[in-house]
């Protein structure tokens, strides 16, 4: 079978893999622990579970297709979400469409904007979904490299420096995957203003939004005037509410933009699933309330990992206040990709090798604090100090 | 902005157009009846939104991704229904994906296989999503024409006619959409050996394979042996369970080709929806009783369009026994997307204007006759009658 070069060389992520390898171990009666995949500790808000659970018996609309762009009453509270939390006003009727996840609607962008050979400038190291689907799409990765030493900052020099006649985009994931860094706001304008004046779209994947410490909180480039359409937002339903399951996420765009999408959603996925529409709706219902009740939670794990991995000479984490990851780097010479097989290996607990995210990452893991309890979390740190150190962490346990 | 032609040239299928005409028909208080999106008149199975239910508060395995193939137990019960209903062998850990519908499926097959320029032989009429699936992913459509004369049946000598050195992928729909016809067994089984001889994929769309008529039922060229993996049989929960709105579906092909495209769902879906891959597994549970309560019902439906159709003098179909439409040929100077407007707009009632499956069917409408309860399918006749000759149908109220 002769299939694309583009296709056979792009490579999956090692999530999948590793989590086969986990369920196994599991199987075997192991007590395992994920630190990898991005799912937080917490499920859906009850307000949500409880109008699905009504939906099920009484709405007889979650068993037939919606419209293509989504259900009119998740869009409006799309929103009135983005005019309030994101400063980004959007039409619902034009500028606004729901997807199976943020993750497709990346997709449906990509498809929607690339010719073959039309690179795309991210942010490295970057989510390596994004990497695949520029490639699959036909389009040429470009990275535009941040550094632990400034807490993976984005730079517009760095951004400027991945542009060339070819661009047709540049995509910013701000709190990032996988670095938790929360890119700086006068740096994202003007680097929004750098697209605008190329006219360049710019693609702000803000699935992490809600997950800022230390005070600090996401800036949406679409709120910012007269760009010109040139601004592309991403957002996801997954993270904020628990809910990576029911794949709901949007794409916030010009009326254009949403139009010609529009027609590759119709021929992708044709809409979101119904039911979890129906359920978005009254998640976004309660967001300041349910989001408010995890960040402090969140915060104090990444402040028990910092002293975790602060006794463990041989790994080294530039803080950073965002998302649900640490990207951790060991010794300059250690593969990220052994380490995390040995870790799965002799402790039983997943996490994702830095190459993932980037070749020039190979001596990083990312390690997500966002999932299980607290407990098993704490009892995590533990097994990460007793493997690297031979004994207990310093103040966990 | 610039975006590539290949997007901008791709036509929207004027279903939602119309759907949101309707809709403003309906909040005027006009009294609508759609024959137009393929949705049937039925929900999904009891058993699977008590599951559902249970699921909802007892399982938290909904919330969170589960494998991007889909979760064991729907594979496994993918692969004992098209054992036992397709004759086809698929092992459920390598040869089997889940994704969000097979129209979603049909993307991904496409954005797998093709490079920009390669051709796709399709039968046609064509479903408008394959079309704009292929022209999306950068290909060609080469129609294979069918022809009203003999049912629409397809030959292999129109397939023959539409390959090229450039072919690389046969699309057959049985029961097809939007013709209703099913496919003579002995044609696809040489239809598929030419492909196999040509190392052409052969994409089989059995979206509506539990529909079919006058004792026909659909064959699944997936279960010849000895192609060497060139069939990739594309099937769908949603018009089987009435369950359009959940979206799930499913692609069956060789282990090499499941494996590239698994890393096109990755970086799209990553994975269908958990809560309706969990209702699906208890929908096939029951398919046998489930389906054989629609059949007799839409046969019947058939018959009452026929009996309607044929006292129409200017209107002419040739009668299928699949799927759920009648394709339907006005006047040959008749324009079917104005004989759609006009329709809508006098007797408040939505069919699909033949362009949208082709340029060569301008002057043919789609009616289906699946959707609404069976009353109102008996106004919609009646109405039919009315506007077209000036009087109710024979034998219908």
């Amino acid at each position: 079978m002769r299939l694309p070069e583009r296709v056979l060389s792009t490579v999956m992520p090692p999530i999948d893999a590793l989590n086969n390898r986990m369920a196994e171990l599991a199987a075997e009666g192991q007590d395992v622990i994920s630190l990898g995949q991005s799912v937080p500790f917490f499920g859906p808000p009850v307000e949500m579970i409880a109008a699905v659970s009504e939906a099920l018996s009484l709405d007889p609309r979650i068993h037939s297709y919606g419209p293509d762009a989504g259900i009119p009453e998740l869009r409006q509270a799309l929103a009135e979400k983005l005019k309030r939390h994101n400063g980004v006003d959007a039409d619902p009727a034009t500028q606004i469409m729901v997807t199976p996840g943020s993750n497709q609607a990346f997709m449906v962008a990509m498809l929607t904007l690339l010719e073959p050979g039309d690179e795309v400038a991210i942010a490295a190291p970057y989510y390596f979904n994004h990497h695949m689907a520029i490639e699959l799409c036909g389009g040429r990765v470009v990275e535009a490299p941040t550094s632990e030493e400034d807490g993976f900052q984005l730079h517009l020099s760095d951004v400027e420096a991945a542009t060339t006649d070819r661009t047709r985009a540049i995509v910013i994931t701000s709190p990032n995957n996988p670095t938790g860094a929360v890119y700086d706001r006068a740096e994202v304008e003007r680097i929004a203003r750098f697209a605008a004046d190329r006219r360049i779209q710019l693609v702000s994947d803000e699935a992490y939004e809600f997950f800022g410490y230390d005070g600090v909180s996401t800036f949406s480039p679409g709120s910012i005037p007269d760009l010109g359409d040139t601004v592309i937002t991403l957002g996801s339903l997954s993270k904020t509410f628990g809910m990576t399951g029911w794949r709901i996420g949007y794409m916030v765009a010009g009326e254009e933009f949403c139009r010609q999408a529009l027609k590759v959603q119709d021929a992708t996925a044709i809409c979101a699933p119904i039911i979890s529409q129906i359920g978005a709706v009254v998640a976004l219902g309660v967001i300041d309330a349910f989001t408010e009740g995890h960040l402090a939670e969140l915060e104090a794990r990444r402040d028990l990992l910092e002293r975790t991995l602060t006794s463990i000479p041989s790994l080294d984490w530039t803080k950073t206040n965002g998302a649900l990851f640490a990207f951790v780097k060991a010794a300059p010479t250690a593969s990220g990709r052994e380490l995390a097989w040995e870790v799965l290996d002799r402790t039983n607990m997943l996490m994702v090798p830095g190459s993932a995210f980037g070749d020039a990452w190979r001596n990083f893991v990312r390690i997500s604090y966002g999932s299980s309890t607290r407990d098993r979390f704490e009892e995590a740190l533990n097994r990460l100090a007793v493997y690297f150190n031979g004994s207990g962490g310093a103040g966990v346990r």
